[in-house]
């Protein structure tokens, strides 16, 4: 991105960008009207968007990718497919073959020990079925949506900003467009993110925009919540919702997590499970599917302290990041170690700072390229309404940059959300530097008057009254003593009217040695299926000079098979050879792959480049004299050496962690010079 | 049970049971009507249960297991409970935490490496939301069904033979019952099984059941699909399902695999994921859940050749068999090896027997007890709609025996049920011994005339009549020489007369080197939950002496925690050693836990043990001085020996692994004597 040629195409896109970051700037400060706000930000995005997709087209390597041909590999050799593609599939789900399901077991594996084991995390395993009160408490319920419309004839439905943007595309395309419509259109289409419900519905009925397949009339839009929706038991009255996230199972277990760490803080706990969205229209692979896998951490901590005791050990990690200042300001993503960023507080603290390192070593572990990684920091208008501070890792592919880990300060957001939602307390103590004295007013009751007055309601009133807050119990107290009753509403809506013949108010004084908080949470969030998907957009290559033959770069540490042994030619005096070394690589848990099916041995090494197996074993006629050897082939360089029978699965093993290296292997065996032909 | 004493008081149990099984296969072998075999195999299974019940009361371990304490334990450690218990929970829905969650993953990766990689299985990942169509062809829509009734009031659902049984049973208890009434009830009781829903109805009508909860009416008998219904997508038109369990998935991708597979039979094809059951009323804890974990093969091979070429590395594992036939005579299980139960054909082949080899090899291996395992064989008349053999592994817990994992020869049925749901072939091909020469019959139609005469309706035809069977196509050949017309019928229900005019048929001969078969299924599946489970009532125990100390004798490889790390005190001068061993473990990928926590170091060794943490190195004042030495201690004996710090993660890594005993260590190292105190 320093190249001065691209740069200065890039200029004035930069500028438009600057220029309309200062706008949005100036309007917060002023206070101006959210809907201005809300639409310079649109405007803000779309020039953010244009200028983004210019340095992408600048960026030839990424561009020359040729994303149908690696599909067509996946598909073959079923890395992954469409689920019940014989029923005539359904959009949005797939289903992962033999390599795919290792891939991402193998990914998994490493995630378990890059962050549980080496973390001390608590790992925990939720049920996906939720019942509805916890997800209104969280607001999935009403927030997680997404605005439709419908054909009113067919039914069809379409997903209404994208509709709309299609729609006046066409129409200021179309021959007869004045200039007036044109510009009008444009105006709408780039402020599309910042209109709402009405205002959209406004644009369809003022365009009078009709279903794109049939022309039929379509519906008002509709609020189209993406979660599953099913009902638990047997009754049809305990609704309940697919999660959308892990998270939830987490914060809803907090007090059990309190209690197994023994009280402390912080802690970290870890999750690795499915969650489904209902998208409208779900496209880009698997980019954007209906049922998904995350590894989420949730790490509670005190929000006062959030330090984190193995910084030090990640300060010099550089990191690109792209904050939301130079969003604003049209500039690009800029290097800067972890250390940096927190000291100058553009990290909000070390604890995000902590996992943003983890994360992107994580990354780089598995094979992700290092330039095609950023951190981007969301905008103060594009943060979800519970996180005070979120960076996405971002990982360029042929459909741009994709978010494929969020990294979000989600403060004391969903334990209080919860926690206002049942009654039960989701805190966490500390031990204050000297005791306390505080006064506690709380409510007593006669509970013989209660019980004579309410009779079976006064178990409610009375559990009621013990939910009162502070605030509450300061106005029952003023009610009471200027002769008054207080109104108390129960749960189920019922109310009634308390007198100071059944209530009152006590004051105490008491020492405390403790404060209870609610402690902050640092969320890692991983889209397992993104990643995997990024990995393998990263990895694929073609053998310079033979285009067809395609495979995948892999590392071996998430590789789905480590080793192929491939006999020659069918000859029954390799088959003890090939048994031998099976035996010996199950022996050393190393996955392999015998191919004794017919074909040249270059075709075969073909078929297991394909499947990105590192490394390759090849019985040969020198294998049946002493000494017996037998040759090993890397699949990157496509370079073999010759090694002793009983040497080679050793080796196999030391590549396959990484303790020894290919080119460290070639200097110690001889090479074998064949070539390769596939015919 | 070859006590001789309990033996003679079971021995009159054991006739009973005999009689009736003579009985059935009397009332089988005339061809009795099939209400009256159903009520004869009901009353076989109530005797059974009676014999089984008494066999278990005669054996005192089982019985002396204190569940609700280990239930407090699992609890209060978090080990699994309710999920969303601070909403008030739901029922048959479980979490686990850091202790379960591990337990079951170490299961899993066990299991992994005991079937996937010593097997080379596939192992996909496939979605578990599932449209409708594919259920329906698997027979879940209309099959998986319990029957119900509901409060007419309040809603409340009732399983409607356990509210039947609870509900006689107290009617022939009441203090003015009549003899009469009393063989009545005693009558239906014992015919419950076999009744169906109009005679249950008729039940209920009879006795005037109404809600035991309320003494309100209840409705009609209802059948409660126990899968839970969701819609896929926003139109609300594309019905689907939460997997009842992981096999369909397999079975869709079936052409996938094989290609994968390159044509070749035998291979198999492993799935672990969750699948869901919406039961009606879930109880007994672990044991019936709407939730759960599966772990599912499916062995592909030819229907003629269910040899299995591993067999005779297993076929002198000695198994507990419980058969149809000794079932039916009221005899015990009794002893076999594999080898010899498939040469008697008891066990149906080789595939199926060397499953169930492994299924005990993989069960003893996590440290299920042996003498409570068993296989018992379904009965004919309580085999699944697509099993021709099917052996339960059963493990004996406190419950009774619960069936933890199914084996069954599934036959050719669900790859046949999909190939005739979607017309796509879900077959193996395999060369003949010689070519053949086969006649060939197929529909040739007029295409000009076929689309002049019926438009748009033409290309359905068409494919109508591609799907035509060889006997269909006869049928077409005779109505057309009579001068006659075929009358077809498409799949949405419209049918056409097609004539001469239209369609013919044409004969050819064909030399064919391939003959193309449905491949048979063996399928073992794993409920990952109920396992999980009987381990741990297993591995339960309380100290001699001290019954308030618990713990569980885990096996190192399936244990959460392989060691704990205990400085003797909060003293300063420990926290180097403790820091170095913490960082030696997990370079060793030990996962450990460090308890610096105040307390008796007794009482801290009673707090490892709860979470099953097999071995333990305390620091301690020696130390602190050279040679630097710590003590080790092992949980199941409390024995303690000192090591020196340099050697000691290395024999935890043995002991963990398995490849060093505690009696070797106790052999090597000198004993460190210690009395444990938890005060």
């Amino acid at each position: 991105m320093s190249n001065p040629e691209i740069e200065a195409q890039l200029a004035p896109l930069r500028e438009r960008v600057q220029e309309q970051g200062n706008l949005v700037r100036e309007l917060k400060a002023k206070g101006a009207a959210e809907l201005d706000v809300k639409k310079a930000v649109a405007e803000l995005k779309v020039r953010k968007k244009v200028l983004e997709e210019k340095e992408l087209a600048l960026t030839p390597s990424v561009i020359s990718f040729d994303r149908a041909k690696m599909e067509d590999l996946l598909k073959r050799r079923f890395f992954y497919d469409q689920s019940f593609a014989i029923y005539g599939g359904i959009t949005g789900q797939y289903d992962f073959g033999p390599m795919g399901c290792s891939l991402k077991s193998n990914i998994l594996a490493l995630w378990r020990q890059f962050f549980s084991l080496e973390e001390q995390m608590l790992e925990v395993d939720c049920s996906i079925l939720t019942p509805e009160p916890v997800l209104k408490a969280s607001g999935h319920v009403e927030r997680f949506a997404d605005l439709m419309v419908k054909d009113v004839k067919t039914g069809e439905c379409f997903r209404l900003d994208h509709l709309i943007k299609q729609a006046l595309e066409k129409l200021s395309k179309a021959k007869d467009a004045t200039a007036t419509l044109q510009a009008d259109c444009e105006d709408i289409i780039i402020k599309l993110d910042g209109l709402n419900k009405q205002e959209l519905a406004d644009v369809l009925a003022k365009y009078n925009i009709k279903s794109p397949l049939t022309g039929n009339d379509l519906s008002e839009p509709i609020e189209f919540n993406l979660m599953f929706a099913t009902q638990i038991g047997p009754t049809g009255l305990v609704k309940g919702y697919l999660r959308p996230e892990t998270a939830q199972g987490i914060f809803v277990n907090f007090k059990r997590l309190l209690e197994f760490n023994q009280g402390r803080l912080p802690f970290a706990v870890a999750q690795i499970g499915n969650s489904f969205r209902n998208e409208i229209s779900p496209r880009s692979g698997l980019i954007r599917v209906r049922e998904f896998t995350m590894a989420e951490i949730e790490h509670f901590c005190d929000p006062v302290l959030k330090n984190h005791p193995k910084f030090a050990g990640v300060a010099n990690e550089k990191l690109t990041l792209y904050s939301a200042c130079n969003q604003m300001d049209g500039k690009s993503a800029q290097q800067s170690t972890i250390g940096d960023a927190v000291s100058s507080q553009l990290v909000v603290n070390e604890t995000l700072g902590y996992y943003m390192a983890r994360i992107q070593q994580f990354l780089h572990a598995i094979g992700i390229k290092p330039e095609c990684l950023r951190f981007r920091q969301h905008m103060g208008n594009e943060m979800a309404h519970y996180a005070c501070d979120c960076w996405d890792a971002e990982i360029l592919t042929s459909y741009g940059w994709v978010e494929c880990v969020a990294c979000a300060d989600r403060s004391a957001y969903d334990l209080g959300q919860h926690t206002a939602a049942t009654g039960v307390r989701l805190v966490a103590e500390k031990r204050l530097p000297a005791p306390k004295t505080v006064e506690v007013s709380e409510i007593v009751s006669n509970k013989q008057a209660l019980g004579k007055t309410y009779k079976k309601d006064a178990k409610a009133i009375t559990e009621a009254l013990a939910k009162l807050s502070l605030d509450d119990i300061k106005q029952v107290e003023t009610q009471l003593a200027s002769g008054g009753q207080y109104k108390l509403t129960l749960p189920d809506g019922a109310t009634h009217e308390l007198d100071a013949e059944t209530i009152g108010v006590k004051h105490a004084t008491k020492t405390v040695h403790v404060e209870e908080f609610i402690p902050s949470v640092v969320e890692p969030s991983f889209g397992i299926g993104r990643i995997m998907y990024s990995l393998l957009e990263h990895s694929f290559q073609c053998r310079e000079g033979d285009e067809q033959r395609c495979y995948f770069t892999l590392p071996p540490v998430v590789t789905p098979i480590k080793c192929s042994i491939l006999p020659l030619s069918n000859n029954a005096e390799f088959q003890p050879y090939t048994q031998k070394l099976s035996g010996a690589l199950t022996k050393a848990e190393l996955s392999h792959k015998v191919d004794d099916s017919s074909g040249s041995i270059g075709r075969r090494y073909a078929r297991t480049d394909e499947i990105a197996i590192p490394y390759g074993i090849t019985v040969d006629f020198d294998t049946l004299k002493a000494p017996h050897t037998v040759t090993l082939r890397d699949r990157n360089t496509m370079k073999q050496v010759r090694i002793d029978l009983e040497a080679v699965v050793g080796v196999v093993k030391d590549l396959a962690t990484t303790r020894l290296t290919w080119s460290q292997v070639l200097q110690q065996y001889p090479a074998f010079e064949q070539q390769e032909t596939t015919k």
